[in-house]
């Protein structure tokens, strides 16, 4: 299949079951989100979480009372138009379906998170290449020891994904990533893994292990849109769904729309 | 004397001979600049070396034939209002005058080049504590291998300035200054100062030497605005007059004015 470009048109695709694999690549000037439905009960301890953690969390679409629809964001069915998900009870996967009718109920709200592909391509653009990208692998993630600002029962520490990049590319990198506040904008470390509690670079904890990294480089570090998913694997919570990594909700909104435009 | 903070009120006791020191600290809410005033000769030479090169020499005020006036930055007379200058002949510096009315040529151009004490006030206001200003010295400059790019006969390497900071606070900073282009905008180099060439940090080319560095901070280095005077005085221009380090041009622009606006 050539690269869909249209939003639209991939979801149509998604939502009748003809897509369900990652959305990498695919309309790639759109906003992809992070997804995560949780029952009313956590509902304003997680909207807290997220104001208080905009890096990892940065929220860009919310419903609540069981809205499947999310029309800020695009013609949107919440429980079709994501190519694949988990359902997770007491911290546990128990189906990973391509479509959430049958586990629907009226009390969820749908919380939906910027992704950090948003400012990949604006990267490029700049005449960064992107390891990963360029090699056709998955981002290494890593868990960290930043601790997240609590809100009730969430808590827990930020996943990052890592980018090597030479020194004038991540002064640059950091000056574009800034202007994307609502997919994560700014690193939140460069340089030594350990200060962050990486053990060893070339053992990400989620997608794939990195180059090794030119001499000229070094490890620029990201908040990730996977941090929730692992508070609430920690957490154990009885009942949530979230995307299946790197298969993401696909939006009518542009990245060039959540930039912070420069007048 | 305590600070003055109005910059017109500054300039009259500048231009009365009444202030003859450096402007650090006075008028800090207000642009400085650094003043390269040329020969007709070089004008366009120098005009488009500026365009080259906005992160050392950003122009934010001109004039030439021999205007005095440089109403866009407020009522300034280019002749009596900075406190101290420097007349080059030939490479040299002949006179350190406190105003060039008996300089003055019909056919002289005046730049006027924006400063970095215009991002380090947004800096603080930030939260970020900048050595050099806790310790009321002048900030460390050193020369470079990075090659400006040339026009007509000028051609030299960047001067940088220095400040040390954490990691968080540099990744803050390079946010905070990639704002302010037209002064000097964000950091050329963090980290290994052999990559830009300099041997010793703790043997500045200009100003006064860094303290010692924590193991947790890194040098961070901004293009400095002394570039013009280093080039001046080593292509030895026939004539050229400039400020007296330090001894800056106020302005009437407010910092915050110069700040690329989010909308």
């Amino acid at each position: 299949m050539t690269a869909i470009n249209d939003p639209h048109e991939i979801r149509i695709l998604i939502r009748n079951g003809k897509f369900q694999k990652q959305t990498a690549g695919f309309a790639s000037k759109y906003v992809q989100g992070n997804i995560c439905i949780l029952p009313d009960k956590y509902k304003n301890d997680f909207l807290e979480f997220c104001k208080k953690n905009p890096k990892p969390c940065p929220l860009i679409g919310f419903s609540e009372n069981g809205e499947v629809k999310l029309s800020k964001l695009g013609d949107i069915d919440i429980r079709t138009d994501v190519p694949a998900y988990r359902v997770w009870k007491e911290g546990k996967i128990i189906d990973e379906p391509v479509n959430i009718e049958k586990y629907w109920k009226n009390d969820f709200s749908t919380f939906v998170l910027g992704c950090s592909m948003s400012f990949e391509l604006p990267l490029i653009d700049a005449g960064i290449e992107i390891q990963h990208i360029k090699n056709n692998t998955i981002v290494p993630m890593y868990k960290t020891n930043i601790e997240c600002e609590s809100s009730g029962i969430f808590k827990g520490n930020m996943v990052v994904s890592m980018r090597p990049l030479s020194i004038p590319n991540t002064i640059k990198a950091i000056e574009i990533s800034s202007k994307y506040p609502d997919v994560h904008g700014a690193p939140v470390h460069f340089s030594n893994p350990k200060d962050i509690g990486i053990k060893d670079i070339m053992l990400p904890d989620y997608g794939d292990p990195p180059e090794l990294i030119n001499v000229d480089e070094i490890p620029v570090f990201w908040a990730c849109g996977v941090t929730p998913q692992l508070i609430i694997e920690d957490l154990q919570l009885d009942f949530c769904i979230t995307h299946k990594p790197g298969c993401m909700l696909i939006t009518d909104k542009l990245n060039e729309n959540f930039k912070v435009n420069l007048s």
